[in-house]
């Protein structure tokens, strides 16, 4: 028999990984909560007329697709089939999809549910998502992200919040040192403004996305290959060098983009979300202006962030941004918004491997009853549902095999005490607890014993 | 434009709702955690390979399959594609789907990581499961199951745990009165081996299993189409009809198994079971032998369970049952368990409709700052990140829109109160603080207001 698998890119978890995964998970929601922001969920599967064409050509490929139900094909053309017109045959035999991300399914929910939610609509959820990517380390193809949003409000106010939502959780998180780069898209709307390349914007902002992996060098290189003019060259290079504090920058950034208003207006909005935070300091994070910042998903067209690790080699590991329109695309306009994502699953690399995780206990029982059987099994398994009925999480070990192999049980599962009550102790209710890290060993009455595992 | 849609069978979930679920989920899932299971996390996409026959054909049929990415035709035989022939195509151009239950990742789960986890592994999974099924009410192609299962031990006291687990959650989950019917699957092939029709225990099992949709007169006549004799028939009606308390009943079957061994080890083993609750009273089920119940699924092998409510109609809403060979279909055999699982869903929708649910806040904000724009925003801002601090869940309005529309935006989210501070307040460092459903309003100072909010 072929021994079992796991799908292509898929995991599991053992249950110490669960606990430290729920501890991330735990921190970002309650966070979240404080925020006010409210918990939605929406299905796993999709139409795909919902999903396709939301991510790119890239992005349509990575979909996960599911085949239709009986008889798929019967609606397909011959032609197409005896010529595996591959196009034409998936959109015939499939027409759901997994979901790729959880923006998409919320604009389409915020469409659905207009009249039973509350605008401004602050929401988050955190939860599974699935991409067909060659997977690697790091990357996996199903893999969870926590996002929330606040859609309907054009105020900058909730620009803030996203900072000092990125500040909070990173900061319980234990995350080391850590960067909140900043800029508006509409910088860089403006400096293609200013020096006359709006037809070319797409190809700019591809090329300085890529600014990470290819260093400045390599996109002043693709710039010149696109067509870019020396002078126009010169002046994206102008931005990015860009230096000083966070206000210098501005003032530098109001001489270069002095004839374009959508630059101006950028530089009005940034300056407008650094002054609501300008009472409040950051428990940990740097807040760092950088004209360079892209964020490649096109739906962004004001603020946007990204936060990076400051002496650790990793992309960013939370990232967001303003968006105008996100609802336009399912017929709704006028739904303005701002969005953070934690990249939970990096956020647990980095925290492992630097040992910046918390000791977990392997499981959360408190005490395990040793099981000498017959007539004493049974006084144990009543002990047992007296201390459920106290809330203390317990278990009887399931036989009266060797002590040895019990005490072993306990051990591997993290279960620091055990009671070790023979037929004289339940006779006299005296119950002999071990805490097997210490050593330490007491006899209880049951009162004393319930106070003490409750402890 | 097309209005955006769900796909067929699948639901979105508001707010409200999703807390009123976690509600239930928490409940079941801290439960679990008392009695020492513990969590696991298993893929939403399995291999074909894993979770194709084990359901039985209407199970694969189901199945949702997750189309093969890029030229997936290509293995495909011409003449196959020509003729349309399904079921050769379906295995060419999908090798993963989507879980049907937890149950078999489970499985699969123990024989891959057989030396990580602890034995018995006590492990508990909520999460989503996807069938292909056509939708009605209560029934979604999308669900939740919450499973706890312990594996690799014969004893029968984690059996008699399931029953208390069963009391325990539902009790706390305020569910109406329920029965906890229990059998053993060695019962039935006793009927079978003492009246010799053990070659067709099958075609009985299918039919007795019909008993709460076509009733006692539908298995009887099910059973004669199937050519058991009458007095077969007979002996099975005996069964169906024996009465009394539960010691009654094992009395009584004991007469009629009398000549099975398979049919006394079954007995034995609920005397057992019986044995250890003995001691420790229900909190609110009741326990009911019914030597009809067979649950269909046929991976149990001794125990099984069905909780049913007592005054509403509606089919069972927790199940379980002992098994002796889950891991064997991978390769591993000599690994007994016991697991049940709680019908969420149908949990909710009881508790929904006779109105059982806890009142729940539409968010977690305890206070909405109201928004006067200019400068007082700005330090309305500074004391929003004050609350924050103190772990205060709290929001200020993003814009200074007329009063009326700001508390409307309290009201409709569940926030019990708001700070109406102007400019003389923040001169004078009070917050005027009212409750807006009492109208019950306070000046405070910042340290009372934070305790009067945290309180």
């Amino acid at each position: 028999m072929a021994k079992p698998t796991l799908a292509r890119g898929m995991r599991d978890f053992l249950p110490k990984q669960v606990y430290e995964r729920q501890y991330i998970f735990n921190i970002i929601r309650t966070t979240f909560e404080k925020y006010g922001f409210q918990p939605i969920e929406t299905p796993v599967i999709e139409n795909l007329s919902i999903l396709s064409e939301k991510y790119g050509e890239e992005g349509d490929k990575l979909l996960f697709k599911v085949l239709n139900s009986g008889e798929y094909l019967s609606d397909v053309n011959e032609n197409d089939l005896s010529a595996k017109n591959h196009s034409a045959i998936t959109s015939k035999i499939t027409e759901k999809g997994l979901r790729y991300d959880l923006t998409v399914p919320l604009a389409r929910y915020v469409v659905m549910h207009r009249n039973d939610i509350v605008i401004p609509f602050k929401r988050y959820h955190i939860d599974k998502v699935w991409r067909a990517d060659r997977p690697q380390k790091g990357r996996y193809r199903e893999f969870y992200q926590c996002d929330a949003d606040c859609i309907g409000s054009p105020s900058l106010l909730y620009d803030a919040e996203c900072i000092l939502l990125f500040d909070d959780v990173l900061n319980q998180l234990n995350v080391p040192d850590f960067i909140i780069k900043v800029n508006n898209r509409k910088i860089l709307a403006g400096i293609a403004e200013a020096w006359d390349f709006t037809d070319q914007f797409k190809d700019f902002v591809i090329a300085i996305d890529k600014w990470d992996k290819i260093g400045e060098d390599g996109v002043i290189r693709e710039l010149g290959n696109k067509g870019f003019s020396e002078a126009k060259i010169h002046a994206i290079q102008q931005l990015f060098r860009v230096s000083g504090s966070n206000s210098e920058k501005l003032e530098t950034l109001k001489t270069l983009l002095l004839n374009s208003p959508t630059g101006n207006k950028g530089i009005e909005e940034l300056e407008k979300v650094l002054d609501y935070l300008s009472g409040t300091p950051l428990n940990k994070g740097i807040i760092e202006l950088d004209f360079s910042l892209a964020r490649g998903l096109d739906y962004y067209t004001s603020t946007i962030f990204e936060v990076v690790l400051k002496n650790y080699a990793m992309g960013s590991i939370a990232s967001g941004g303003r968006y105008d329109e996100l609802t336009a695309g399912f017929g709704m306009s006028d739904m303005p918004g701002v969005g953070i994502s934690f990249g939970a699953e990096r956020i647990y690399d980095v925290l492992a491997d630097l040992n910046l995780l918390p000791e977990m206990a392997a499981s959360s029982v408190k005490v395990l009853i040793i099981n000498f059987g017959g007539e004493e099994e049974k006084s144990a398994f009543s002990l047992l549902q007296k201390l459920h009925a106290e809330n203390i999480s317990s278990e009887l070990y399931p036989s009266d095999s060797k002590i040895g192999k019990q005490f072993q049980y306990a051990e591997k599962k993290g279960i620091p005490y055990v009671i070790t009550a023979g037929a004289d102790e339940i006779r006299e209710h005296v119950y002999p607890l071990k805490n097997i890290i210490s050593g330490e060993q007491e006899k209880l009455n049951l009162e004393s014993l319930i106070a003490k595992l409750k402890s």
